[in-house]
């Protein structure tokens, strides 16, 4: 039988990337790749306790099916939460709905938005994930390109007027692939952009809580006066990815129509981690909790920078990030990129190429790529930055 | 602001029986609208004890983000599961990937191979889940009528001639909403139509393992032997819905393209459930098991067959399931169903209409109505009954 897919899935195609991603899953290579948080970032033992308390004294509420919209004490925090913090909560017009992780609030919001072919705009690089989410619903990507401030105000605007898009998809906290964070300038002019234009925003936030440096910014959301704003938040980076549980908070209607939709994709998110999810919101102590994980990220970012800017050819530039995963690392134009990601694997050591992060494969070129610093050992970032030290020389003429 | 949806969200209108659904969340509400499992089937002691071995012995493997085809262990097991159970899964030629609950599955299969205004057959009535997940990928749904034994083939035939479909959605064991079981000549006769039009078959069986009269017969995929059919089950109704674990057993390439589809709606399902659902599978006696939940639904189902025997009006008609959670009672042509649905409500007792269960709401007439028997306890199923059957005399003329 030759089996005929639809044109959304078609479009998908494994590519290099995949290649790399693939040699790169042998344990015995230096994990460069990685999306993951730090083991020791997780809470284990505080999640053993909370799972088993749930168990013990209402089972049921754990066990049965549950409503669409979320377990209504998580939402209720998080609705809190999203106001206290982030300033990204607006009581009398949003409102909230949980998740199956922050993947499935962007598939939301590109089911409930975007018929095929209409145009969504993403930062260029932007993370790859989204990226193929938005491209499984047949829409157009068009990036917009940016510097260490975030995306290019000029060019932002220009796509607007050009392309009509439905929204602009952005991370504006140690983005992902870059590591960049967005100036709160640029948010202020982004979103009266997208006032102007009448462009929805879909703000992803998964990585706000790991600041490490600098002072926090506030969201692009707290500056929502007219609902434009579509916020996403998760708990895979401040307290576990397996678990799958992220939120969405938005104007009412459009959570409406996002419950609609995630009614078809899965019922609901799985009940018991949302259960532990509003435990670890309520009874855990978060400033302590959140400043233990700074701790752990600031080291380890501090470790692959030095030994970088130590090991490292000049020529080659590199971001230096504030908080979240990754730094982003540009050869000189004209380098083969993807040569060198490829001749990394049989030395053991594994990134992510750039042109995994672009919004168009057929024509973005990428000199860059990705380097994650939660994941690997100490031991294996001296290692691995100093293969890739030696190795880059070949590839720098 | 005014928002603009997606075409295929809109078309999923809220309608009367949302109304009706929502009014019988009213806990005082006899509820026999539930498609829930009953709670006492629920091994809540087994899930604490295997949760928490699972987060004593591995708790990354059980918290980190984990692969996008699901715990290996878990997708061997079912496997094995598959083929000695059921006859669906052979190892030349299908794979199996594991999902968040079935309707995730049902999502899936729509994603890889429908595009806008592809067709799609369905019994009619279906399960109104799947229906909507069809529908929000903008595919146009065609019912095909049947009696006691399953769909009419000769109807079948006609459809698949006519339409060109992608797929036939088909429950052949107890099926939602009606609790009928598809006989083994009409299994047989459907492959064959399948594989004389070249279409697809897309079998969900989450009630498979809930049969507690009659004897079982053999899967649609265990007659599969040019690659047709895409079998979905579920832990759901065999251990507990609220971890939403389902799986797909299916010829490899559309496993894979699934798993593309999947890693953009949301990356993995939540492991420690994926873990828990192995345990299950290997560690617990699985016939003791599945004989304690027939003992249960027997129960159940038997009382409210007898009520419904005992003081139903003769002229409504009703099936007598083998399995599964479903009565469907019909009324005769002519009478004000819905009206009926509506007014039970304020008595105190709640089922749902029909109508939520056509394949098309504009031009399908129901006279019918779903009642569960596996939420509402005893007590509630003898009142709730004579309730009905007083109630069903004002709208019999």
């Amino acid at each position: 039988m030759n089996y005929t897919f639809s044109d959304k899935i078609v479009s998908l195609k494994p590519s290099a990337i995949r290649e790399i991603l693939k040699m790169a899953s042998d344990p015995s290579i230096i994990p460069f790749t990685a999306g993951n948080p730090s083991s020791e970032a997780i809470p284990a033992e505080v999640i053993r306790k909370f799972s088993a308390e749930i168990l013990e004294q209402e089972p049921m509420a754990a066990l049965q099916y549950s409503i669409t919209e979320g377990y209504p004490k998580l939402r209720e925090a998080l609705k809190g939460f999203c106001r206290e913090r982030y300033q990204a909560f607006d009581g009398e017009r949003d409102d909230l709905i949980i998740t199956s992780g922050a993947q499935q609030a962007i598939e939301l919001a590109c089911k409930v938005l975007c018929n095929e072919g209409d145009v969504v705009l993403c930062e260029n690089p932007s993370f790859v994930g989204s990226l193929n989410s938005f491209r499984s619903y047949g829409v157009t990507l068009k990036g917009v390109a940016g510097d260490e401030d975030g995306v290019d105000m000029a060019a932002l605007e220009e796509a607007m007027k050009t392309y009509h898009p439905k929204f602009f998809y952005v991370i504006p906290n140690f983005q992902n692939p870059s590591g960049r964070t967005m100036s709160w300038q640029r948010r202020q002019e982004a979103y009266a952009l997208a006032k102007r234009y009448g462009v929805l925003i879909l703000e992803d936030n998964p990585y706000g809580d790991l600041r490490f440096a600098g002072e926090p910014v506030p969201t692009i959301k707290s500056l929502d006066e007219e609902g434009l704003v579509i916020y996403c938040g998760s708990f895979s980076k401040i307290l576990a990815p397996g678990l799958r549980v992220g939120f969405v908070s938005a104007p009412a209607p459009i959570i409406a129509k996002m419950t609609v939709g995630k009614q078809g994709s899965d019922v609901h998110t799985n009940i018991l981690a949302q259960m532990i999810a509003y435990r670890f919101l309520t009874e855990v102590d978060l400033p302590r909790h959140f400043a233990g994980l700074a701790e752990i990220y600031r080291h380890k970012c501090e470790l692959i920078l030095s030994e970088m800017d130590r090991q490292f050819d000049k020529r080659v530039a590199y971001t230096r990030p504030q908080g979240g995963l990754f730094v982003w690392c540009t050869f000189p134009e004209g380098t083969d990129m993807t040569g060198f990601c490829r001749a990394a694997i049989p030395q053991g050591v594994a990134v992510v190429p750039g042109t995994a992060f672009v919004a168009n494969e057929a024509t973005d070129v990428s000199y860059s790529f990705r380097m994650n610093y939660s994941t690997p050992s100490d031991e294996q970032i001296v290692k691995g930055i100093a293969i890739l030290a030696r190795l880059m020389r070949d590839y720098l003429k």
